[in-house]
């Protein structure tokens, strides 16, 4: 059992966390942390955790060389920007992290930069720092004890992108993506925009033309293309509780390809991956399919008209777009099987 | 008043047009048809109607003399294929037509063909038809018996891509579309994926690569662009009953078109425009806002990274995208103030 | 036209109120007060105003005679609380008022301060005050300058209750009440528990055993039976943004009586009633059948297993349950038709 | 291993079943039959399932012994009034039989034909057949080899009711129940009442004052209270997918008992329970709380003004509603410790 510890664990994607460490044979849950929730026990904010666990009390801690002794795995849970000083402490402890928030995505502090609009807090981590997704990464992830756990909007547009990039199927210069993203993906804040009476019924586009999370996008784009890829990302909100759809266009490089040649490259990349669900001729991603679990549903189109690729998936947002793949990558950075407590 | 009929009100689009039109000043509701519902009262149907027309009753009808004689203006709001024989009789009869259907929308018989895999069933009156987008047509609406009303897609399309084709603003060959529908948009049918349970909590893309409503779209784009123009369109449902959202990217000509100068595009285009709503810089469309309204909201960015401009549009699709549109058409055919009976 | 101000709109019945205020013909909207939102155009906040009104802005006011000088019908929509002192005010230099707070709907101060746990701020006051139920107290209303309009909870019970209590049909001792609420029955407020990801697919029930409202619903009660009444009441929560349905059950006095003599019961006392709806025999009340109307709809049904009369009641929360009634008891007030600016 | 059959899995409780199935470590699901889908892969209907069973074929089986000889334990997931024949065979052959549907629940075949309107198809088997609430027969559930299991509102009303009865706490000739039910309950089924367009946004009693599956509920009532119990049940459709919520109203015998003592027969009933969870004071059910889970949350209150007891309780009715507790059910009377399989 290795003993683990959940640094912030009162939005969203802390409380799923939870839900999948529950279940994991493992990982040993000996520490959950939260400020606004210290002392209270974890069972008043998280339904469906077993007895033992609900009865366990959140507490506070600072990121300190106390902290780093209390368990040899951590997840981060907190908010971008303030995951940095818990990155140095935990690794200069010699403990396995894997943070959920931005904070070492990008492997180019000026990138960071850009999109941050301050200085990266601790430049050289980056370095040792590997992009939490498994189908993209899984022997860098098998070698780290720095996981930078990446999100839904990432995770929704780069796995299904990266293997005709990687092929130049496509012109990187006319990629146009949109995501459907539910409400938990905004967190668990109070902002009129969240309320119940401001959603429902509801739909409406935001973060344009560039939402702070196309810096890591575009560098995974760009790694697999061999050259730098910019595209255009218009994120919507849509009144559900849980899941992601992304919709891509980009033009194919051969005008001939056929939708069964298209659908064989997603298969040739993911056919064998446990958590990638590539689907058949006719059917299309639904976020319902997928929603409580670690899978991404993608699938893939040719507009004979126009000569275009388009490129779909689903996913949960605070499953494969974070909680349960950030336990995926740490199975990989612990040595686990991959699969381990994820069904 | 001019004696006024529905035929086939039993669908959502029905209904809401048997709503918009109790409350019309001068067009006086004498007929109302559907071969399902036909003997039982319109009230044990439609919520929210006036005692008197609450207990009008539906009545079957064939698309012949005998029924031209009874109004003198006539809503089709009968499924796409079945519109066309009662537009025959109707016009046969001198009658105003306002039809919702699709079957008189294009101009060309062969791209009808095209799109809906069979001959056009009267192509000679396709000649008189003429496109329902009082913003774009208003003229020829004004002289017309026939009115081709367009649904929700072509509306949130067309209304904010036209002025920037018109003066070459961006490049026709690159546009990409992408439109959020509500599940009334697809109809009042007995369909598995229509109910509750299938629709909640889910979201999905469909009807891809080649929408049936394309062809329409591309005609007028193409009007408007003075070109041949054939675009990427990914509809997709999401889980509200009523709205819809679309979001259109294309790479600008001028890559050093501003912000500023794309919303002055739309402000020029539409500025006095009764029922569109251009936002302020910083806003962006949203569904609840046009819910039960004639009005569709439209904004413009500029994304200066990729040099594409980003055109965002929200209408009810029962509104806008159809019933209180027909209607503000058929006040122009009319020859009465557009905005008669729409507040 | 009258000179109409509403104090106190930045919440979901002062939305509603001003939208329907847009289309009175009598009252003339020359004053808008919000404290958070002073100096910013209505249009910025709420949805659907015709552009005059959009373009006019929000204001801050205290409670004093400057105030009263500006408008003759002042509409207060602010906190249980904190309307007394305008009452105060605005009373006292002769102007009408309507108050859709609870601060004046219990006649009695004691009852007040069982319920409010403070004693009352202007209890002189309470004695021209008029509980605002145009079917209950009609005569009245259109007597005072005082009006004390009843929220959501208090009119789908009383409607129902009060004609079978009058005619002592039921035994008042064990009258059973269950109301489902939307949202925005509960306010724009920020607090979790109001956040979409909290409200969606959830409901439960709250406010037990002694909602604060339960005061002023049994004064009525027991003004219809002749004596005092007190009952259960247990409120729900359920994910709708709009709507209102209470089911009450009660045991018949004539364990003979049928079900048509229950429905003849309601017909008698409403069947006129332009914003009443009994239904038919085999129909219920649904929410969205009166959502955005001052409709509420009525019905009754009889147990013969349980010899008990069940009694069903829909409206829309922030329409014949706050914003619309308060317009239907002004008219009255005011000397209007009783409908004016209500369809 | 347990061979284990499911008859009739298309519905959404038979979906439910499935994935509960798909990870008990002790049944094998061998066989799957549904008569609309027969042919066609698991996978194809049902998300979430591990490869090998999505792999798995539907297929059409009829009630006879050759179907008995393809398994040991059969889940009978077809409609009330289909599942007698199986049960017949099926018992014949000596197989372990868990009927979800409503045709041996009823232990009198008078109340049988009272409730459903024609004669009991096998009324010799009602005999042998037990209630499949284990908290409430866990006993003799632990002996037969016929389990009729119970569905969402009977569950839902008679855990909290039971305790209150046997030690006559409360008035059983005043007792009124009210359940909010999710969509899901209705079934999966082309009605155009379960469209999303008909139910969001809306709610609606139903089924009112005889609701079918009162025949039951008043039996296993009746029971506890070691008397005749007849009780007014109005059940309400909500728009959400899964979850069911009841509140129950009735008068207490002891006038001068107090909460915390309600609370206590609450936690001495079921305090030792796995899957019920008696809430601490202060908290009410909530159906999110539960949902995707076997567990049932209940609490009692006490209304000291009308010296009333209110129960309210919370539970997935696909979960501990259905699906889940048949398989606790069928635990029991398979010898297995009766949490296997369901966390």
């Amino acid at each position: 059992m290795i003993r683990t510890a959940v640094i912030g664990a009162s939005g969203y994607s802390g409380q799923e966390l939870l839900r999948y460490l529950a279940r994991h044979p493992q990982f040993e849950l000996v520490l959950v942390t939260s400020r606004q929730q210290a002392g209270q026990p974890l069972g008043q904010h998280v339904s469906g955790l077993p007895k033992k666990l609900a009865a366990l009390k959140f507490t506070d801690a600072a990121p300190d060389a106390a902290l780093a002794k209390k368990a040899d795995l951590f997840f981060l849970a907190v908010p971008h920007g303030t995951a940095a000083p818990f990155v140095v402490a935990l690794r200069k402890a010699g403990k396995t992290v894997v943070d959920l928030s931005a904070d070492f995505r990008t492997t180019d502090p000026a990138a960071y930069q850009e999109f941050y609009d301050h200085e990266h807090p601790a430049p050289k981590l980056l370095r040792e720092a590997v992009y939490g997704l498994p189908e993209i990464h899984r022997a860098r992830l098998k070698k780290t004890k720095l996981v930078a756990a990446p999100g839904c909007f990432p995770t929704s547009i780069i796995l299904p992108l990266v293997p005709f990039l990687k092929r130049k199927l496509i012109d990187p210069a006319h990629i146009s993506v949109t995501s459907l993203s539910g409400v938990s993906g905004a967190g668990r804040k109070l902002e009129l925009r969240l309320l119940f009476g401001e959603v429902s019924e509801n739909m409406y586009a935001y973060g344009v033309p560039k939402h702070r999370h196309l810096g890591e996008i575009e560098q995974e784009l760009s790694l697999a293309a061999g050259a730098p890829v910019a595209i255009s990302f218009v994120p919507h909100l849509v009144p559900i509780h849980r899941g992601m759809l992304t919709t891509t266009v980009a033009p194919l490089t051969d005008k001939k390809m056929t939708e069964a040649a298209a659908q064989d490259v997603l298969r040739k990349a993911y056919g064998d991956e446990p958590f990638v669900e590539v689907l058949a001729p006719g059917v299309l991603p639904q976020a319902r399919e997928v929603a409580h679990s670690n899978r991404i549903q993608v699938a893939a189109r040719v507009d004979a008209r126009t000569k275009r690729l388009l490129l779909f998936s689903a996913l949960d947002n605070l499953g494969k777009g974070n909680a349960s793949q950030a336990i995926q990558a740490a199975n990989l950075a612990c040595g686990l099987d991959e699969t381990t407590g994820l069904d």
